[in-house]
């Protein structure tokens, strides 16, 4: 089979396995682990923050850095498709209660004009204040896309003095697509979330970053929430073998989702433009085809291939280190097939 | 001084108060306040509900009625104004669990085709799904306007079997200003609000309004939040009193609103439309003006006349049965000295 | 019928009523209601507390003044049978996030030895500490009791720095009862609740009384759980007239439970001890009288008296100023034949 | 360092390292990863319920337990020392919003009379109802102590119809060390957790049992609350080698307890009862010995072993996989010097 419903499902490889087996490892809710300790300090100054957070998920991540920014009964603005807001099943409003507005852009974008018409400045302790403005790059549900805008919403962020949340879970495609170094994006940011565990291909993790008074905050929660996990160097030590190894080579996923959204435009004219396949995301709409997405899924799981379905009309690819060229190329064919 | 910052400002007439100190009342936990009962199966019925609700806030009734259509971690579309994410305090996110996400639209008004846009379908437990569009009718940051479209959404929300929520803390003025009657709006709703001490010049109180089921279940949770009261009925007889007296002469906030609008427009062109004053609530834009809104604010006061800031460069006029048309017109006379 | 179920179920006199429709009211939510300052300065400064806030249940102000004591995550110590565990419906945990843990006495007091062992000093932030510890004075289910020892705990807490919260909502029958001063009781609580809606006999409605900062934020949440009331003059208005003319007259609510207490022990020895009903609640053990509580609450309606269980074997008979000294008598001779 | 501060500090054997190293993994948010549904079938298994769910830590399994159990605004009653409402940072509150009351006992033993009074009967929708009853075995506060009257509370519990919550953090010491099957003990419970990464060794986690559908509704507020990993598998397998492998010689870890409680009373007389370790937990009480805990922590880690305290002058000692009997004769030396 080859998987490209998500790099959510890459396994760790022989090296990193014998990378988690090797780490010294102790009890982290001591802050005793040696190997959670270097992860935390290499990921934190990586992204140009004071400290880290090794976290057992990116939801629990974001979680805990917009609790960090935004009082309970405050407001956090993002885009309509955020991760936060779509796939964190109301964690932010159920556990942190803190509330959301939405804008809605193309591709998940920011746009600078709605933000600025959503932000509430501080009318008094009777109305919602705006207390961060999230930005979700690349954005998942928006195809893997790259942010534009960035720097202009985090100058005018600074300038009203709102702190700015990035989750990052991919922002290493981000930065390696567009040369952007990761610091240059997460030191905007107030707190910024990247994942070890989706392009990076450690099997569990993801780290928080920010300032050192905003971490010791964010352990506490961890550990309200359940996550204070014991000896888990062992996973942070895929996270470490994960930031030094396989990041330069997303560029290899974004060439191969590139090549099979090339396949597929040839396939299905309209369903998908390769151009705008930043990442190592394609979102195909089938709208125009003919073809259901549950048709297509049914079909490419047949033919030795997984795909996902994203609303009504939409089949997501994902590339990933388990996924050779090679494989992308034949899931390409398949895909082509069954869409034309 | 002639008060037109809110309609929440009303004081009880002699009549009304007359009628609170008539009223038979009782213990309202436990069900026996005989003037509670009949206001709850008055306003029930007026409403086109199987049931209602006595509850001391507008916020309390919204809060309590979205509560009862989405789960902890499910989620609730509004308008990015409305009332319930703008001036609740973020009171459905940190008391039950909801989460938002929210369109932007002129005067508040629905848009059918972004609200199909963020509807989120069930994707299994793992995704936020929509499980209530919230309206707001009359929007109140919205200037007062009457929501277009409702049916519509309705009929589309049906479709879906997705429950509508209805804030109607003015719903009477809507009802009013367009001769839809109440419960034509309330009864497409699952859960509905209406405010008795806004327009209607009760002291205190709304009524939310459902099935038998979603208000059982409302009370229990009314009693969780600290609202459960006990002789209620010395303010459920204004209300009594207010839906008998105070419905139809709301045609005259209107009047005077659209008075005063006019008087604004010839004075500062462009920063009001009065066709586009619905009901009692003027929102004139003073960009235009040269004058800022704290100016405003202040020379009116010193004039005998308090009016409100909403935004950055937003005056906000509210008619209501305490302000005369005599009292409108001196104030429009003044505010218009101001504004040119 | 009369009516011994609860304090809570007594009307507003027409004096109380006359009181409420003198009274000039304007919008609390703008601080702007003269009647409510005025009660809440009043109540305050009787209780020996900078500021008050007047709330519309004594769950609220519980609630609130629970909340400003303890962080979320934090711990309140109160007796098991404690209102604020039984009878607030889990708002301190569903709506603050407050956990408790609990010491068990005898009429509910308090225990100053189980106390010292259940007060969490701080370990570091992955153990619960304790914030705060909660007396409710006199105890509701531990039949209206006197809480003996509050000095010696108040001292006690002064000297580890813990804050102390008073559930004052029989706080007046408390004071009446043993002559201390209410002042002398709340002055040494970080946050205290009186109620005038029980014994005092207005319609709805209590004050929280603290610090200026404390009242600050109470007032915030007062607003996002939904009890931001507007022209509440009417109801304060009867609260000072209660405050003014009430609470001296508890006394004869005393002798008459203490009466009823001295029927029922003649009648059914062993099922009271009248020496110990210091207030107005008498709550009578069946246990040993060969009857239940449902066969003698259904007896004594039949016979024209209301009265309620509470637990298995108990019955609970409240006195209250429109229960007349005859009115009392004749219920503990109907009691007195149903469980003799 | 010979360090008995905790079961929690134990490192993974090269054994369970390469039994995770070989384990097939997955993404377990897919349900697809092999050796996670294999650990959760086996411990669901063992333990008699259906279903399970690997956690990241006891806490979360706990939170999700309670919380499937116990409604929003419902109660879990607990001794007062349990770890749920010591250790969890009050997150069943904070989290679930779920209340709390308490019985106090020597050793944390169940107390039926004590628990038989707190028992809250539904007296309808406006008073707190017992949700379920939760019970730690071993207690870890309690000095590891098995708890006593288990089956007779499981029974009391059942005639009544209220649920048991089994927190079973070291129920794998209490079965070795009773005799009794751990199935024995946790299929009395509607829910129950174990952990795999105290006295078992592996390096993170714990699960959660019970019906098919209670696991189903934890498994989505497991991602709700952050803890939804991906490839667990590499922990899971840790934990199918160390329930394989690690349980019978808890035995040693008990033995090498008794042992040092042994040393340490005839030290200081008094200060312990070693007939009263009955697992792996020392805990001496110092108040006899004119030392204080500080001293003797800081001593004992001068000389090379680590220990910790537990309230104002508790030591406590605990003995792990780590520790072998060597190491703990020179450690029960050590401190026997320090106390004495």
């Amino acid at each position: 089979m080859i998987d490209l419903r998500s790099d959510t499902v890459t396994r760790p490889s022989a090296e990193m396995l014998a990378a988690m087996t090797s780490a010294p490892v102790g009890d982290d809710v001591y802050g005793e682990d040696p190997t959670v300790n270097a992860l935390e300090e290499h990921v934190a100054g990586l992204l140009g923050h004071e400290a880290g957070l090794f976290t057992v998920t990116g939801s629990l991540a974001n979680v805990l850095g917009v609790r960090a920014l935004v009082p309970r009964g405050g407001e956090v603005l993002c885009e309509a498709n955020a991760h936060i807001v779509r796939a964190e099943l109301g964690s932010h409003a159920a556990a942190s209660g803190v509330t959301t507005r939405t804008w809605s852009a193309p591709a998940g974008q920011i746009d600078l004009e709605q933000i600025r018409a959503l932000i509430a400045p501080d009318l008094g302790p009777y109305f919602v204040t705006t207390s961060a403005v999230s930005v979700e790059n690349t954005h998942n549900f928006g195809g893997g896309a790259i942010q534009h805008g960035y720097d202009a919403l985090a100058d005018e962020l600074d300038a009203r003095d709102i702190p700015l949340h990035l989750d990052g879970a991919r922002l290493w495609n981000a930065s390696v697509a567009s040369g952007v170094p990761v610091a240059a994006y997460a030191s905007r940011a107030a707190a910024a979330s990247v994942c070890l565990s989706k392009g990076l291909g450690a099997p569990v993790g993801s780290v928080l970053v920010g300032s050192t008074e905003l971490i010791r905050e964010a352990r506490i929660w961890r550990k309200r929430l359940g996550g204070g996990w014991r000896q888990a160097g062992v996973l942070a030590a895929a996270g470490l073998y994960a930031v030094a190894h396989n990041v330069e080579r997303l560029a290899s996923d974004h060439a191969n989702a590139r090549a099979i959204a090339e396949v597929l435009a040839d396939a299905a004219p309209g369903s998908v433009k390769p151009d705008q396949v930043d990442t190592n995301i394609v979102v195909a709409d089938l709208a125009s085809t003919g073809r259901t997405v549950a048709e297509v899924v049914a079909g490419a799981r047949e033919a030795g291939v997984l795909v996902g379905g994203v609303g009504a009309t939409q089949l997501r690819i994902v590339t990933h280190l388990d996924a050779s060229a090679e494989d992308c190329r034949m899931a390409a064919t398949i895909l082509a097939r069954l869409v034309s």
